[in-house]
């Protein structure tokens, strides 16, 4: 049941780093859903690697094919199925991996599960590369929600300490997200960029946080208990590489404050009753209350860093040093920003095929 | 599917705060387990209100009456189902509810949902009440983990930013936490409870963050993506209200570190592989290494207060202040401390049997 | 997993034969669903044992007392939870049955699954006293559907090879259905009836056939391949104990049949697209299309018999002679009635949520 | 949540017979079983078009791709993706199945269900192409269960009402099985082929029976009601275009016997329990006993035939005739008892890895 999310909407993510294709099969859309193949394209380059200096030099364009579901434009009702096809060669030296697993990264637990038999190549199914299928199903999701006049959006609230404005709680400013380096405040991101080219010159990484956004929810969606809104996006949210931390509304500053001061209280406003605040992140009880959903995740520096580090040989069992080669990202936090709106809007999505929702 | 848990056990939990009876089913649990129901009724005495001057006054016992599923103290291989019969009368005034939300309860948003249909009753549904049958449930997977060898424990982290000492994440110190308010530094209990006696005083309430660990877990547990560690233990915690971030190992503090400082060095010990340190909280790539499992949840202030709050009649579409009636915890935290290990020992039992264990 | 069923809705079965209760949550049902006590308790009783002289004698009415989920007479949201109280107590010795099991029932898989832990009382957990229970839930769906002009019903078609007439496949007569026996025709009621009694008399058992029709459905619930209309109905109709068959419209007859005689004919009726014919059972690519949705369960006769049958001892492992004692029914078929169509009603209820479908 | 079958394995079919692939993802398999690439294609090739004279000209090999899952031979943990490209073109006229249904297809439920939006080519996702994808993940089980001692055969019991020898409940002539047209005996399968042969003279077409046997099965597997073998097996079955019956051991012809010659007398054999008969099919209360497992699955004729038919325009709303075009099997039954093989296989692995079975 590893890479199988959703209870209205089946989406399943295969793959490994180096194999031929990664992918995703999407089952329980409805059909006449429109499939917009250049905004969708759109989306994914955000997260492909290579796009300036802080991330990996640029490879190609991760460009889908779609093998069934999608006809003339719009879901047929049948399942959805896309693919990216691998062009790395599997010319690296990775099996040394298995013998010598790196600090901070799935090759140690891998072989302890697999017996061996794990495909190591690229980080093989624990791979960020994954997130890419992630990225096609959240794509779509995005947009059959921007058609429903619901927006997921999200910035970069953190690099290596160094903050971003926080979204307005009440009115995020998702028009405000720079296209480039995904902040609300210029001076911020310049000097997060300075860091992660300093971690880079260190031959370190930097991780960061990421606030994410949800506007124009209905109110009602989410169940109480196991189902609740906030146990289904962390759910998901865990799914992408790295997360370590999701919190909502005020998250871990809430067990801080005074109940005086967390409870948003209610008001009317143009006829609607909204909260004078949005401490909760728009989830009270698990259920939406019809304010912006905000969430935030915590992402670790990556773990591939080319200092030398310590580790075992496995075969051994002595301690062993290890250079992991390659070139690596310094911070995927940039990159990982549409990968986490992707994971809220299948959540999203989801939620309201649960609900009833038609198209 | 609001309030089933569970890929290999299912938990169902079912009731209202003034329904004839809260319970739980449990099934897929293999048959021969033992099932210690005096033990059982020492851990739900640690989730019973009233029993010092930091909570509700103590009404009564909550003793689980067990349905089926057991016999002559083992489980027989059917669904295990207990209940908790109520004994509080619907004598309160509830009803108000219904037009005139609380803020940071879920009233408003069951309103919405259930079209005024819901229960209102002391919370119904979304009461805290609802976390005894999860204890129930809870109580007896930590007992059956216990007999493997695996640990389950939680201690207050912190209320009302009042720190406690961490667990040491390489040998969390299970035995320290104190009985009767579950600290492991008695200087810091006694800070925590000035500060809920002073929020009682003035009529207000805290929350905090309780910090959970899981010791003696075996290596290679859990799945990739979605099926991950963090995800299947976020998703059972996010069930218990009130919390409003959960965090693994370092959590939202390895966003500020680099990667040489937040990546465990690998080593040998003792023939045994473990890490140097445990800022990953015992899981890499969703997948246990074998080190203590490390998580912490935020509890936001308790929202019921006896403070004038803002609300609004949704009858006449208007703003409206509100008293809450009836005593209330002014902090849930050391109550909920039992079922955050709870939550935690099911989650982990359910990745056992996933992953083929058998009695 | 073994007792929870459905996709949208989640029924969760509990309860051995001789266990305090058996009972039902029912997960996932929409607020404000209107619950008759009264009809549902009618419905109960038509599978109650002991109404008539082709049944076991009766001992009281099972009289299901709702623990939550509803309120005022309408489901409020939270998860539905009934139970029954068992008032037979465990006099009888049914500890032997571990070591020499009876022959068709479930003693000795259970003894192997269960490794002896096993409740046997009875039948425990595998008694067609679980069956009460699922009519709880299925009692309810069944008005659920009724208040939208989907009506189930069912019939004996066969006992001992005796055959009633069939439902009408375009028009099924459902009022027709005698109340007592229920048969269409009352000559092959009075030949079945006969036939029962000579079995009792003999010290042996007869099985037979159901035929259940579901009448008002709309088209295009379901859903293709695992998630079609007869697998889903099959599932849960062999969750009823004794059921070895299930078949769909002319089921195994259509096997013999051409193409061109079992292929149904389109045709416009009153501005309806119509079959000529219902050879498909109102099912087409796993799909209602509209017509009167025809099934078939297959009821193997009681293997709880009164004549010496062999056996083995599992302790001594050889063979062994063994008289099943006590007083059972030789033919459940009647009583299996209203079960057929409580499992109906509840797979059909679940299809129309999980299409959509909102109060 | 149409296409997407399993407890503890995720099977997942996507495809439509004209879109640019069919495919499928397995997801759950423990990693280091060995892929046995030459022995799937052989099973694969049972269920290929064109390759004698009672089925459509063969066009070329179904081969899949493997995309993910499978490295050096072995499974390794990821979940496995294979594809299997179409090579049809969209050149038919398949856009007045819209308007105009075909009887005994699901173009009229799709239709209704889909709005127009479906995929009408060649079936779209209804065709009976889909059971490649669905032979593949099935070969593979097949082969696991092999190597365990599992072995899973059929045989067409039946065409046009004309039977073959049925299997031996107690010892299943598993290896008698022809290879060419898969009958017991040469004699019926002679006699098959002219009613075949004769159907496709006439423009028409012929159903059937397949018989499926499972040997060396443990006995255990399985769960109780809802989690039976019987339900298991029969939703993947009814997974299979045109089956509209299934029925396990007697199936129907247990509800003509009485309960002494039905049940099945234990006995030891060997030092083993052992029935003497096998009329339950190898499975009491929902679980194995140890006995072959024999179900029946009924084959309605292909509905695809080349006379006039009676239909109806969906945009005029009156009748119309319809002929059919394009060259049809005028008999599926041949070729899909490797898709029967292959469902029994999936159902059967499932239980076992549901059961903690290790590789």
């Amino acid at each position: 049941m590893s890479s199988t999310y959703g209870e209205h909407l089946k989406l399943s993510i295969f793959g490994q780093s180096h194999a031929p294709a990664i992918g995703m099969t999407l089952d329980g859309i409805p059909a006449g859903l429109p499939v917009d193949l250049e905004a969708l394209q759109a989306f994914l380059n955000r997260r492909a690697p290579g796009q300036n200096d802080y991330s990996t030099p640029r490879k190609e364009e991760d460009r889908p094919e779609f093998l069934s579901g999608v006809l003339n434009g719009f879901t047929c009702g049948a399942p959805l199925a896309a693919i990216i096809r691998n062009t790395n060669t599997r010319s690296g030296d990775y099996a040394n991996l298995k013998d010598c697993p790196r600090p901070g990264h799935a090759d140690y637990t891998a072989q302890v599960k697999y017996g061996g038999y794990q495909d190591t190549a690229g980080g093989g199914h624990f791979s960020g590369r994954l997130t890419a299928p992630l990225c096609i199903a959240g794509g779509l999701c995005k947009q059959w929600l921007e058609a429903k006049g619901i927006r997921v959006g999200a910035h970069i609230a953190a690099i290596a300490g160094i903050e971003d404005e926080a979204f307005d709680p009440r009115s995020p400013q998702l028009d405000d997200v720079a296209a480039d380096f995904p902040v609300l405040k210029p001076e911020a991101g310049e000097k997060m960029r300075e860091a992660v080219a300093e971690a880079r010159m260190e031959q370190d990484s930097v991780g960061g946080i990421i606030e994410c956004a949800v506007t124009g929810l209905p109110a009602g969606l989410g169940e109480p208990m196991f189902g609740g809104v906030e146990g289904r996006i962390a759910q998901i949210v865990y799914g992408i590489p790295a997360v370590k931390g999701v919190e909502f509304g005020m998250g871990f500053e809430a067990a801080k404050l005074r109940g005086s001061q967390n409870n948003d209280p209610f008001r009317m406003e143009n006829g609607n009753v909204v909260t004078a605040t949005n401490h909760c992140g728009g989830i009270l009880g698990g259920i939406t209350n019809g304010m912006p959903l905000l969430f935030r995740a915590a992402i670790k520096p990556t773990p591939s860093i080319s200092q030398v580090q310590r580790s075992v040989s496995l075969s051994r069992g002595e301690n062993q040093e290890l250079i992991v080669k390659g070139r690596h990202d310094p911070c995927i936090v940039p990159r990982a920003v549409p990968v986490v709106e992707a994971a809220a809007a299948i959540a999203i999505f989801d939620l309201l095929l649960d609900s009833g929702w038609q198209k």
